[in-house]
């Protein structure tokens, strides 16, 4: 993948959607003699990045493809971002969604006008489901992370947070399949190739981890982890090419550690950050870079129950 | 006073504090047919407005009233923003505060290396003691709202709503003291003198609605609300005579309706804001606009002890 297709998805973008916040933390910087850069992507549109991707994605498809519609299936920010950007873009948009998603989720994809299927996730495969729409209506199927024009738009986050920010030396990016973090490095390369990524992992769901010690791709159980965006079970072929490649280190991230982050993140930067936000910000502290070093911290999203953002945020003391 | 001012302030805080962002929520502007801009005051330094007065009326002070000190009496927003404002001008301050005042309230001003000193409210007056030491120690007082440089510092945030959001038709303010009204006014009266700005109060607390019915302040007793930001008594002379001469209206919020707000900051917007910074969108429903109206919402802070705010928040179903 070129990098410059990031500067395409860019200007595609620019149309729908304003550059997101940058915001610093005085108190923080002090603490870690750091000068960080929070680029907040839960104040984006539907509420995380995922806009990017599938705004780009569709926005890309020919014109027989956007009038058949698309379909994904996803009960998080993707599906949410593909609803929205489907009516956007006047597409027909189908989302498989398992039976026992929260009905918050289920609802904002039908209020973005999208068809909400349930399967049972237990006896159904969401894969084989979308496969029959798409052989039998004639759909394109919109993956999460593993396409070209998705990881094009997520690496617009990085390449706003490079105009705004100016120089970085380095940028901590959280991953689940590796679209944010591929896209981002792509961004780099174009922007600032001399800025170090890291990638940031639940603990409990360190595949790319393991993947980029071992040199092939490494496949996981679903991970046991309140990171509900970071839950998948290997990177792509796509992703993980380009991430093995640029990446300086992957680092991991307990639950325990998410929660005191998005307790911080609410009582001093007053935002409400989704657990896989917090990722990028927690690993701060395993940074050993030079002091005054200028780091971008990327929140991936603030879509969060609010009762159990409460129940976690208030167990911390 | 004139408009002029707060360009002056502008100029001098757009050294130390960046532009607050503008948010925008699609599905509200649905709602409600016009096209909101949200101005973050939340996520200003400090995690209020109150910053850019206080920062700004220390600025104008003479090089020895800056090497005597400053003094202030506040536990909210003002006392903290006074304490940050202090340190940034190499100015010592001291704050008085109630013995009762949240404790987190002064760490902050003490982190911020204010010197702290707690009063028994039930027994001594702030006032008095407040003017012990300017007389003693020869400090300048640092009223809240009743000051012209405070006044023009607080109306740099509607200044740069202008800037971001271009014409608006119409601006919410909350109203404590008038400080942010007033100065608000200044910026409108400079800017677009014919976007209409309203007020808005605690239910509990209507003095400058009252006070702009009477044609003279009026003063009530300590309004009974959560929002501890507004819980003035009267208006100043100088707050109140800009206020009368200029507002469209004077809106009134009850608690409930502020805890509504709240939430839905929380669920829609991912912002925590506290009661105060919640009046001017709660009284959005009241507006009579016509369609399409442009509409500027000042959300005027973001510092709320987090266990209080989960407690509204999680009592709203």
């Amino acid at each position: 993948m070129s990098p410059q297709s990031v500067l395409q998805a860019a200007e595609c973008l620019a149309a729908v959607v304003p550059p997101t916040p940058v915001l610093m933390h005085e108190g923080l910087n002090q603490q870690l003699g750091y000068e960080i850069f929070f680029k907040c992507e839960n104040l984006q549109r539907t509420g995380a990045f995922k806009f990017r991707g599938a705004y780009y994605a569709l926005s890309q498809l020919s014109e027989k493809e956007k009038k058949a519609g698309v379909v994904a299936y996803s009960s998080g920010n993707h599906g949410r971002a593909l609803a929205c950007a489907a009516r956007l873009l006047n597409i027909s948009a189908t989302i498989f969604m398992p039976e026992d998603a929260p009905a918050i989720k289920q609802h904002s994809a039908r209020d973005e006008g999208a068809e909400v299927i349930l399967y049972d996730r237990h006896r159904q495969s969401r894969e084989a489901l979308a496969a029959e729409l798409v052989e039998a209506r004639g759909l394109t199927l919109i993956p999460p992370f593993d396409h070209p024009n998705v990881i094009a738009g997520q690496g617009t986050a990085v390449l706003e947070l490079f105009q705004q920010a100016g120089k970085l030396d380095a940028i901590l990016v959280c991953v689940g399949g590796g679209g944010l973090l591929s896209g981002s490095i792509l961004a780099r390369n174009l922007m600032q190739p001399e800025c170090e990524m890291f990638g940031v992992e639940p603990a409990a769901g360190n595949d790319v981890q393991q993947s980029v010690q071992k040199g092939e791709i490494v496949t996981i159980p679903v991970p046991d982890t309140i990171a509900d965006g970071a839950q998948t079970r290997a990177a792509s072929p796509l992703t993980f090419s380009i991430i093995q490649k640029n990446v300086k280190a992957i680092l991991t991230i307990t639950d325990d550690e998410l929660i005191h982050q998005m307790r911080w993140f609410a009582e001093q930067m007053k935002l409400v950050v989704e657990p896989t936000g917090c990722l990028a910000a927690a690993a701060l502290p395993q940074l050993t870079m030079k002091q005054g070093s200028r780091i971008g911290v990327l929140i991936s999203g603030g879509n969060v129950d609010l009762a159990s953002w409460m129940h976690w945020v208030g167990s911390v003391v």
